[in-house]
């Protein structure tokens, strides 16, 4: 019934449908099952791509030849570039979606790759032979044969859902757990563990009074996510804000004894940075508000999201809390917010392709790993399909470094730290975050996937036009000097401090009042110049100039970083042979089998002592 | 958290969306409760609407003012008039839809009628005071109060799903089954049954070869379902015919004895009408080929549905026997045919508005009264919800007579004979299917529709415009006349009689070879005069003229069945009385309760002799 494939990716999130896309288009026979052909790229929570550290992950995907900027661009209601005024580093693009849209552009997408083959029905196991995947069990009792299997379930697995006392199975709200995976591969030895993570209730927005909110439109000029010609937004739809009070609160409070958080039902860690409502006025009493998004699900639909309400107290208590929150006095519901527990799998078990230690070929992307969110997932997804691919076809393990892409951030910390709770992604988390900004991902990243045969000759051709261009921008900003009489009266005019001397453009641009518009109104000629090149190029340039320094200091110690990361360390290495080194750092190594010695650096319990000793042991 | 409800209905299918939106937009205040929001109007089986009988149907619903013919009309991706050839009473509208724009259309079109709210839940019981019914329980135990309550629970009640040897809950792929209603309705004193119904295979069109098959294109001028100025189709998507053949059916017959429906599993009736391939290569052994239709299920989608290949044998044979089907050689699968089994509840315990007799206030419409079909099902909501709004309104019953419309049969059929298979519409049914015509739904029923408060203003004018107007052709048309001078060489032309006299265009229009293009050719002042009027109300005037002994035949009948209809019976009328009528009438009877002389005769097991004592008892 079914021809062996090279990969089968089980389940089609975020993270199931990169790794199938990238696998298929890169020229691997692919089959995706998932559970309902229906909900292909259900947007399980907040209908909205990037955000701070999220969008940049986004772009990363984009610059590769992954989908899921192209479709955010093609689906999306509104647009902001987010921390516009901090520096560059800072800047993270988010839209809201259209759910539905997203979901059918997704399928859309997914049905025109032509090497990939689709299968509606649960997967309820796996097929090894000689610690080695080799096809997956349908619940049906299919067997189908694959070189390769990536596990994307998401938060299906043994997935249940909690709402104040009650709780039942289920994978997201109306949809089935997942059984079968999780018991199979404890039985093969994997360690697993419980998370969970929360939804707020959905509301009629017709039962709402906007005038007493904020409104919240999206950017004037909205950018987006792909490099590639999508489209940018005409119109948009608006958000709205509002807090929450002390009537809220203590509303809220009253359901405290029923929560299955606070009683304990619930084991599973939530993600901290992504608390639910009664998590926040918990941890934060003194607190006697908090902030709340109104964000609409679609192009028309009257269906709201209610971004910082995620809950899952009593459903009476979620409506009562609701009606005091000013312009809710009247809501109406449709569905109550909950919280899920899910199995994960400790990331500690990968290797950087996101390969499984124990069992050759079979890999684990998105939330299976720990993480949350739809960016996370979708980037992993990527990098799965993409490694499950090269190794199926005996090519390189493609690996991201930190200092090449969030994507590597996030793989590493993963892979070497491994995570207690739901892993999120922060501009923090990253060392040489103003290297990774959303303005260059396709000039970090777009020749690589090029080479893996994902982004297309366009691309390519785009981006080297990009890169050349906006260097020699820089070059001419420079090379061009202007007078003091020149330049005096208007410097004067906008205060900014007068030249004594004939001074480059150069020297003015990177003072912090001063942007290319200035640059421009100062001098004809620079004006004239740059009237040759689009935004997108100047402001690249202007990024160069203005942040330099802080790009070479970045430069310079993720040189020195590389060092070690260039050291490789044999993956049969035995440690056991070194006795100075500590028995924890001792056990992880064995468990991590890290790559290099960098890797190796930052597996949590290993100290630049213990690293020492392993670079002497490798002979260096 | 929920005021009290005019009506709450339970299930978004296509019978509870009709029957919330009508009963909202006549003014009750209206909660619909599903499971999944997502899923609101998801066509289960084959993605098209309307169809011989059927057809004609949805022109009612939307001549009364009901949604499905518009929603129709805005997501078909192709048109046909079906039996064209055949006199009109015979023109069937059918349309394919996009599945996924249909279930969307449904969803704006719902989300933006002022009355009517939403809650997503499964509802697992009603609440019931005094043989009463004042509202639902949900599966999280929230009770939500109404005045009255609409069940349309589709397949989902106790529904089982069935593939080969395998079975397991569901109500739909990878949709939950609903519990705890039919537990409930029965310890309450109904009866249930058990039916069953099953859809084909869902397969890759990529993976066909459409040269070995017969491209059936839409119609060339394609028409559509609303009276309303919905627009029509300006491009259209064929569909493909293929045939099975000896091989496929040899193929399958080795999965005879692995199949539900053969080993007894599955203890439901299915649509005899509507059988699966086995059902028809094993009832038709001596056919050596089957038609089937391969439909796309969406503009853009490549996911096909194979129309007449239903079936609930083992996937693997269901993928062998597809591959021995010309063009089918290749042929790859979403996922295979299931059967489904749920419970129903035999209609003959309803009234004709669709409330139950032994629950006041309480109503049953699609597929839980045993009937197949979103037509049969749309119409239902569509008369439930007027009439559970009436109730609660203390207005009138509003029942339409079998003379009235292909509603008015399907219901009368439900509640005096019942059904133990799943009831299809068949314009043999109707007695007066010459009446009952796709072309003069709005004449019947529009009217009554304005009068409800569900048809507007607007739709009034234009059915009263084209009433008279049309009528006013036919006097025309029998006014004028031509000489044998002017009229015989065009006539000898065409091979149609020639005159002796002056005749009118009438009775040239009535022969069977001249149709109204041939009397505008005949005569430029005719054609002249019929320039004015569109051609809708040309062709109602045409009809007029060729049919019209048909329509005065099957008037009268009518009219000498509505004299006993128009004999109403007192819901207590004792017929323990009527010693002289057979056990087996009375007992019908007594748990029917007709409402008029006519609907007793429509009984099963009453006969014409019962009906002449009943009335002698009633005085007559
Ligand atoms: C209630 C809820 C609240 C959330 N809240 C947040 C939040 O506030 N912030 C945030 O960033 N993220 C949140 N998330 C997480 C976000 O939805 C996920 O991170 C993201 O969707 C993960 O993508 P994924 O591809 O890993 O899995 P999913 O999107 O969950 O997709 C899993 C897919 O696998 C399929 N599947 C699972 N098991 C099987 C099987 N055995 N056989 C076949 N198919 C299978 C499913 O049908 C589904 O298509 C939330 C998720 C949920 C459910
Ligand atoms: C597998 C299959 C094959 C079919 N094949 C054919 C065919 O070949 N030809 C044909 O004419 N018809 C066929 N049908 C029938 C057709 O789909 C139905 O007649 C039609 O959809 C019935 O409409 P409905 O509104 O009564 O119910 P449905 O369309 O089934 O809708 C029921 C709705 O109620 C909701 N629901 C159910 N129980 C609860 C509850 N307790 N609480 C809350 N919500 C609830 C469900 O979520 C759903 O939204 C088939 C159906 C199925 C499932």
């Amino acid at each position: 019934m079914f021809k062996e494939y090279d990969v089968i990716v089980v389940g089609a999130g975020h993270a199931g449908c990169e790794a199938a896309a990238s696998a298929a288009k890169m020229g691997s026979s692919v089959l995706l099952v998932t559970m309902n052909m229906h909900t292909i790229a259900q947007m399980s929570c907040n209908p909205a791509m990037g955000g701070v550290a999220k969008g940049q992950i986004v772009r990363e995907i984009d610059a590769l030849g992954g989908q899921s900027g192209i479709i955010s661009d093609k689906t999306m209601i509104q647009f902001r570039m987010l921390n516009r005024s901090k520096g560059p580093a800072m800047w993270s693009p988010r839209c809201q979606s259209d759910r539905m849209m997203f979901a059918q552009e997704w399928r859309d997408t997914m049905e025109n790759i032509p090497n990939l083959d689709f299968w509606q029905e649960m997967i309820e196991g796996l097929i090894i032979k000689n610690n080695r995947v080799v096809g997956v069990r349908t619940g049906m009792g299919i067997e189908i044969k694959s070189k390769s299997v990536v596990l994307t379930n998401g938060t299906f697995l043994n997935g249940k859902i909690h709402i104040g006392e009650k709780n039942f199975g289920g994978g997201r709200t109306g949809e089935k757990a997942a059984h079968g995976i999780t018991e199979q591969l404890v039985e093969l030895g994997f360690e697993s563990g419980r998370m969970k993570t929360g939804t707020p209730p959905r509301i009629d927005g017709r039962s709402l009074n906007w005038d007493f909110m904020e409104e919240q439109k999206g950017d004037d000029n909205p950018e987006k996510f792909s490099y590639t010609n999508t489209p940018k937004l005409t119109k948009q739809r608006s958000c709205y804000v509002t807090y929450t009070n002390e009537k809220v609160h203590e509303v809220l409070r009253k359901g405290f004894d029923k929560s299955p958080m606070f009683s304990g039902r619930i084991k599973g860690l939530g993600p901290r940075y992504c608390p639910s409502v009664e998590d926040k006025i918990n941890r934060f009493a003194d607190k006697d508000h908090h902030q709340i998004f109104v964000e609409p699900e679609g192009w028309n639909t009257v269906e709201m999201y209610i971004n910082g309400f995620s809950t899952s107290l009593p459903e009476e208590i979620q409506y009562e809390a609701l009606t005091k929150i000013k312009g809710f006095e009247n809501v109406k519901m449709f569905r109550p917010g909950y919280a899920i527990e899910y199995d994960f799998f400790p990331p500690t078990q990968l290797k950087l392709t996101l390969e499984t230690h124990l069992i050759e070929n079979l890999y684990f992307a998105g939330q299976i790993n720990g993480t949350t969110g739809y960016e996370e997932a979708a980037c992993q997804g990527l990098m799965a399909g993409i490694n499950a691919h090269n190794k199926v076809h005996e090519k390189d393990e493609f690996i991201l470094k930190r200092n090449e892409a969030y994507i590597g951030v996030l793989i590493d910390d993963l892979v070497n730290k491994g995570t207690d709770e739901p892993y999120r992604m922060f501009t923090s988390r990253a060392e040489f975050r103003t290297l990774l900004r959303q303005d260059n991902a396709d000039i970090r990243l777009t020749v690589k996937g090029y080479h893996l045969g994902l982004a297309d000759e366009n691309r390519l051709e785009r981006v080297l036009y990009k890169k050349e261009t906006s260097e020699k921008i820089v070059k001419e900003i420079k090379n061009r000097k202007i007078s003091p009489d020149d330049a005096n009266g208007y410097l004067e005019q906008i205060g900014s401090a007068m030249l004594r001397e004939k001074s480059s453009f150069y020297s003015i641009l990177k003072r912090p009042e001063i942007d290319i518009e200035h640059i421009k109104t100062l001098d004809n000629e620079m004006a004239e110049y740059l009237r040759n090149f689009d935004e997108e190029v100047i402001e690249q340039a202007v990024i160069h100039v203005k942040y330099e320094s802080y790009i070479e200091k970045e430069l310079l110690m993720a040189e020195k970083m590389s060092r070690l990361e260039d050291l490789n360390i044999n993956p049969n290495f035995d440690y056991e042979r070194l006795h100075s080194i500590s028995i924890e750092a001792r056990q992880k190594l064995k468990k991590i089998k890290p790559q290099t010695l960098g890797q190796a650096s930052r597996i949590s319990g290993v100290s630049p002592a213990d690293i020492s000793v392993i670079m002497i042991h490798l002979g260096r």
